[in-house]
């Protein structure tokens, strides 16, 4: 099986980094060969997200075609928000919760949409249900990620099943995911603090 | 939670039918509260299956928004294949295996497509899943849906998965796969029977 490269939206938020390094590493358990990259570079947010849990960005790409045939989309679906050579790639496998527009392929693939608050919350049941352990420092990434897209479990769009997966990666991952999320969303806003504080 | 209609595609084969019956336990016995419809009259095969396992033909519809607000769809998600009035409606899931062309939704949804032989192979696993049991019949008419879309394992589509399920639901149903799969294929070309034996 040859590499494919897997990625969020482009403007990313934590969500679309952190969903695209999970997804790479249930698929390569799995027995694919992927690479999480990224159409950006990091916000406030998530850079205070990948130094906390001590990850590395994601390598930034502005095309995908120059190195792999086919790719894997996780949080988003609509091209206009992707890669910008997708049409010359074979989309092979969708992660999302979003609503789907314009996507449109040749073949069949794999597509996984749940209306739930975060792709990060459907990567971890497909864990879950491929009875895969989540290492500590992913659980946490994860978790990030779904207090990011859920407002900390209080956006309209959160739903039971992002609850569960919270408490399920804060109890991996070792983290008061109440008063970590607070010092996270507040990481996010940081021009706002520093104004505050200055 | 107002009541769901679950339909295949028009001009329906074994799987549309029958994917429909199954998604449509499978969900009812998850909370929902779901009636699987067909949008058109059961071929000559799909007659000889319904009929082996003593299963009514599903009622046909022309049109879903004078019943419901909301639709699940299996075996397809084209528009142009789909009940007529659908821009009319919310489709809340999609379970199928065929290639994503026109399909555009509002609103976030459940959307599972897997590159597998078969909408029944997939409903299958998602019974196994939500370890729900599979009703003897609903193996039997399962089973026929695989048999039908893959020829019998044996079509360029056919994947390990379907040929995994076809063993499972074999056994379910108490069905030597193989023979009764060879009489109901020959059931769906009875015309070209009729005429041998003429
Ligand atoms: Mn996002
Ligand atoms: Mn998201
Ligand atoms: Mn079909
Ligand atoms: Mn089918």
């Amino acid at each position: 099986m040859s590499k494919e490269l897997i990625f969020g939206h482009q403007n990313p938020d934590t969500d679309a980094i952190v969903a695209a390094k999970a997804f790479s590493y249930l698929q390569n358990k799995l027995g694919y060969d992927t690479e999480a990259v990224a159409l950006g570079e990091p916000n406030a947010e998530t850079e205070y997200v990948l130094a906390h849990f001590d990850e590395p960005a994601p390598r930034v790409i502005k095309t995908a075609g120059n190195e792999v045939e086919s790719v894997m989309l996780v949080d988003h679906n609509e091209p206009q928000q992707s890669v910008s050579d997708l049409s010359d790639l074979t989309v092979t496998h969708v992660i999302d919760h979003h609503r789907i527009a314009n996507f449109n392929t040749a073949q069949p693939l794999w597509y996984t949409a749940r209306p739930v608050g975060c792709t990060s919350t459907i990567i971890t049941q497909l864990f879950d249900q491929n009875n895969i352990e989540i290492p500590a420092k992913l659980a946490g990434l994860m978790l990030s990620a779904i207090i990011s897209d859920t407002l900390l479990l209080k956006s309209p769009t959160t739903t039971p099943e992002d609850e569960t997966v919270v408490k399920e990666l804060a109890k991996i991952a070792g983290v008061d995911y109440e008063s970590y999320g607070l010092d996270m969303l507040k990481a996010g806003t940081d021009l706002d603090s520093k104004s505050d504080l200055e």
